[in-house]
């Protein structure tokens, strides 16, 4: 079949943006700062693309087509895929603190910090995380939920976004321990400081939709290399615009070879799912969609 | 049966101890600097009441006997048991930062943020909460565990740590809204700051151990009663050494009544589990050891 890509992320992300917006708590409900905050954190949004990747595996899995209406898998697993995107949100909460890379801005506005002060930042980012294992753990109560696999979707979620994962990337990159940064060295940081909660993703959504051990493992892997492909890019991106100076891809091999490396991981992620036979169509043109975006200017993905 | 209570929990500590030991990363794993102040929020610690109190509930429903050997309910959730102290570690990390409570010290140690930087601390409370829900999935894989009920023990604990509870309970301790301190809006801080986390350590012992719903709403109350209390019982003690003014108990009632209200509330919370059948001595212990924590100085419990 062939996909209009626009349309279906549009479609995926009204739905998602829909979800989130009946999890979290209104803005009117008491203790009313911290609910305004964590809102703030998440609307407008980007692209959504964590909860488009876990909805995508699902339907990879489960073989529904797409239609109009959300597939069923894309309900049995809108929960988590909310939760990613909290975990996300509540990253970059933490991430633009003073103490950490001290950001005023976020996609053009003030960052949360600034709109909120940094208390309730701190305790946003606490809130958004917590609630994002509330939220996992009621995709059990949704109907046709394996309940048995909610406990492990937890545990790769946590160990995805603790120290072995991203926590251990931010604190990889903020303390370089003094030593040369090599490429080996930064894309071990890229792929636990951004790399792992996009793969868990995968994970998640390919556990949730029923998804036998082989396609998880296809699509861990294909969120691995595309993982790495989205911070690659987003390097270029960074490098080509008014982005402070830091260790980049381009920095240390130059924008003609980090284009290439985001071209040959894009084509590794989408070989290593081409064996699978459900819907893999929206896995391909987000991974085409992160190739172009390695050509194009910065955007809010 | 008499118990030793004094052994009892010395012994309990220990296992609990050794526990956290086995599940914190090792200080030098890397990124060893995250590792290290993990562990360092959590060792040497107080009482561990909060574990103490989950395993207690496990055994008040199981109805095993207290015996030099760790009883089956203390095993089975003692990962669970453990992911309770490392969400009141990372609470404490957070609470005591610049841009909150900013407190230097911290049981007569550098507060995290002293030791090791703002951003480390942020980012190992952070990595404790991570690790707590990884740590409360993993409690599945425990010999004897209930696995449907591992999502229900999540829910509940996101439930009482967010933004209906602890994060709450700080938020408003925070930011008073210009509003007179009453008796009853100190009680509601107090009931969602300390008491939430306190109550959800007696649910998911009970729940974890196998209770009834009667048996699990019981120990709920208790937990409740006991929650309270105990945050009375730090009002007193503050009040009573060289900590900062702040709204407290004393402040609006008095110490005595204050003291009155403590006994008041741990009889209320033994009342609860007068008709439980399984082992609850160590609970009307507990019960107790947070009445002569009101009538004495303030220690680290």
């Amino acid at each position: 079949m062939s996909l209009d890509f626009q349309s279906y992320r549009e479609e995926r992300r009204n739905l998602i943006d829909a979800a989130l917006d009946k999890e979290l708590p209104p803005e009117t409900e008491p203790p009313a700062i911290i609910h305004r905050a964590m809102r703030y954190a998440i609307f407008p949004g980007g692209k959504r693309l964590r909860p488009l990747l876990t909805l995508a595996a699902a339907e990879a899995v489960g073989g529904d087509s797409l239609s109009a209406v959300p597939a069923q898998a894309d309900r049995e697993v809108l929960p988590t895929a909310c939760a990613l995107e909290l975990i996300h949100a509540y990253s970059l909460i933490h991430d633009d603190l003073p103490a950490l890379d001290n950001d005023d801005y976020r996609r053009g506005n003030f960052s949360s910090h600034k709109a909120f002060g940094e208390d309730i930042a701190i305790l946003a980012g606490d809130a958004l995380l917590t609630l994002a294992f509330g939220l996992i753990s009621r995709n059990g109560e949704v109907e046709g939920t394996e309940r048995s696999s909610i406990p492990i979707v937890i545990g790769k979620v946590a160990g995805a976004v603790g120290t072995a994962g991203m926590i251990g990337g931010q604190v990889d990159d903020l303390k370089p321990e003094g030593n040369e940064i090599t490429l080996a060295r930064l894309e071990s940081i890229h792929q636990r400081k951004t790399g792992a909660l996009i793969k868990v993703c995968l994970e998640a959504g390919a556990i949730l939709g029923g998804g036998g051990q082989e396609e998880i493992s296809l699509l861990s892997r294909y969120g691995q290399s595309l993982g790495l492909a989205f911070q690659i890019a987003d390097d270029i991106l960074d490098a080509q615009g008014e982005e402070k100076e830091k260790a980049s891809y381009p920095a240390l091999i130059g924008l003609e070879e980090s284009r290439k490396r985001v071209k040959e991981l894009t084509g590794k992620a989408k070989e290593e799912i081409s064996s699978l036979r459900g819907e893999k169509e929206v896995l391909e043109k987000i991974a085409d969609s992160i190739l172009e975006r390695s050509l194009k200017e910065k955007d809010d993905f």
